[in-house]
């Protein structure tokens, strides 16, 4: 785990590592490689960032926010993600996660898919352990779905200048629902009145948009890094914003390398990064993620002035500002 | 769907329909094409076998057991059967399934991975919408679990030499948890008596490993059918019932096709096969089968005698005779 985002904080962070305990005991397979292959994920160079929104939202409530039941939440987001994160691996063929080898280069497509199906497995089982009689089951039911359909929609636009909306859409639904419900249900069980909670869900949104478009930004950057190999969505077939933003202008520049499609070659995605700098694709998505960024800070200003909601701006702030 | 073994029960029949049609109303994807595939996977070939034990097992109690909530149940059962179909064909690269192409040859790795997860979360918004406040969420999940243990068990096994026992564990989280779960909520959500849920649990995991075993026994027997290829088992390093009652006697004849692996010929897998026929691996797997049947048949003895226990009765005789 390395929260660096939170880390000013030390009974949130001690909070985390229970939720990072919580993960390591509820993942038990058949296959002590696969075990610990799957511990190493859950315990090396994740964020833990959607765990970490969850019990900083549920402070706004008057319920313990380090209670089971609350790491328990807590850790059901992270293993969502992780879930999502093995699959995301499958289909990319992407040979490293979290600096390490992924699931899929180390044990193969059948261990990775059935994997992420276990994490799936426990994620369901901690929501039966901890929402029973509350609307949340069926939220996160939906999530699931939402984030899934933001991932196929993203999938069938591939080699296509999708729309703005389609972008937004598919961004929403692969990223920000999960920011969204991470902030909402945190403070749900925290125990945070209706207000706050409706508050939540809307900046857990925000970020989610920020981080994900900011996220896309990195694919562009000259001189990127965080442990994501470079133009990889590019060379997939994910056009996201930064491309999106110059392409209509620009067509005559970039199609002939976009349309050799799976036989682009490295140099040639090399010129699209560089095409998309030079005519400001970077800088109008850095424009752009900056106002879901303000927009997210402005609903913070919203909710109840206490420590954690400094907290909470400090955080946002720092972690959507983290590749300018 | 293709329902033969329970086709002379019109009642129970039409209660299938309401279950496609709920299935055909679930699948929601933003891919016209995908959508239409998975319709059709859920339309076409199935046997709808674990929706009609469990309707089937609902009939022992006095509620309505073709209310919208067992429709419902039964439908998250095939709906869960699916996706690990779906997950299944990805592993093993099938090129058919229900006499279809399988989603991973149509559409491709990406898309039936994320299919197969879509439908996950269909199954889970089934069971929260119809058994909260039952023990039967934690039930569904821990058979989830049980079931991904029995598949990477398998995965685990490939290539090897597996005890009997370790087949059994397998086959029994892989297959039987399914069928189980199916007749004991299907009893449970029926109404039936506690002692009937319980007969059910066992009747369905006895009828599930009957199943399994007579599936594996398809793979060697000279003359297969029912949609299977042939010996896909046994290419992909499965050592199943058949295989495993020879080889301790007949390692020598053996070995030398199976030390092969990944390089073992259409040809050789043939002389497998004739070898394994040969030496009484089908006929013993067979009296195994048989064993399992019989104990369901016993099982089944042992529930109220009325019309359904009857059709129960001459169903799972038909359906474990099925390749005798």
């Amino acid at each position: 785990m390395d929260n660096h985002y939170f880390q000013s904080d030390p009974q949130l962070n001690s909070a985390l590592e229970k939720v990072n305990q919580l993960i390591n005991q509820r993942i038990k397979v058949n296959n002590q490689n696969l075990q610990t292959a799957l511990k190493k994920m859950a315990s090396k160079g994740g964020k833990y960032l959607r765990p970490a929104f969850c019990l900083t939202f549920a402070q706004f409530g008057n319920n313990n926010w380090k209670s089971p039941q609350l790491i328990k939440i807590a850790s059901s987001l992270e293993i969502l993600h992780m879930a999502t994160l093995i699959h995301d691996d499958v289909i990319d063929d992407s040979p490293e996660r979290r600096g390490e080898e992924s699931i899929q280069t180390a044990f193969g497509k059948d261990t990775a898919v059935y994997s992420g199906d276990l994490l799936f497995t426990v994620f369901f089982d901690l929501l039966v352990e901890t929402m029973e009689n509350s609307p949340y089951l069926s939220i996160n039911a939906q999530a699931m779905q939402k984030i899934l359909a933001g991932e196929l929609g993203q999938m069938d636009q591939r080699y296509r200048q999708q729309t703005f909306l389609e972008y937004y859409r598919n961004i929403n639904g692969k990223t920000a629902t999960l920011f969204s419900l991470a902030a909402q249900e945190g403070a749900y069980f925290g125990g945070a009145d209706s207000r706050t909670v409706h508050l939540a869900k809307h900046i857990g949104q925000n970020i989610g948009i920020a981080f994900q478009i900011l996220d896309d930004i990195l694919d562009y950057k000259i001189d990127g890094g965080l442990n994501k190999p470079i133009l990889e969505d590019l060379s997939t077939g994910v056009y996201s914003l930064p491309l999106l933003l110059v392409l209509k202008d620009y067509q005559e520049e970039l199609m002939p390398y976009l349309a050799k499609k799976r036989t682009m070659t490295y140099k040639d995605t090399l010129k699209v990064q560089e095409l998309v700098n030079r005519y400001g694709g970077v800088t109008q998505a850095h424009q752009l993620a900056g106002k879901f960024t303000n927009k997210a800070l402005q609903l913070i200003d919203e909710l109840p002035i206490n420590g954690t909601q400094k907290l909470l701006k400090r955080v946002t702030g720092q972690l959507l500002d983290r590749s300018i």
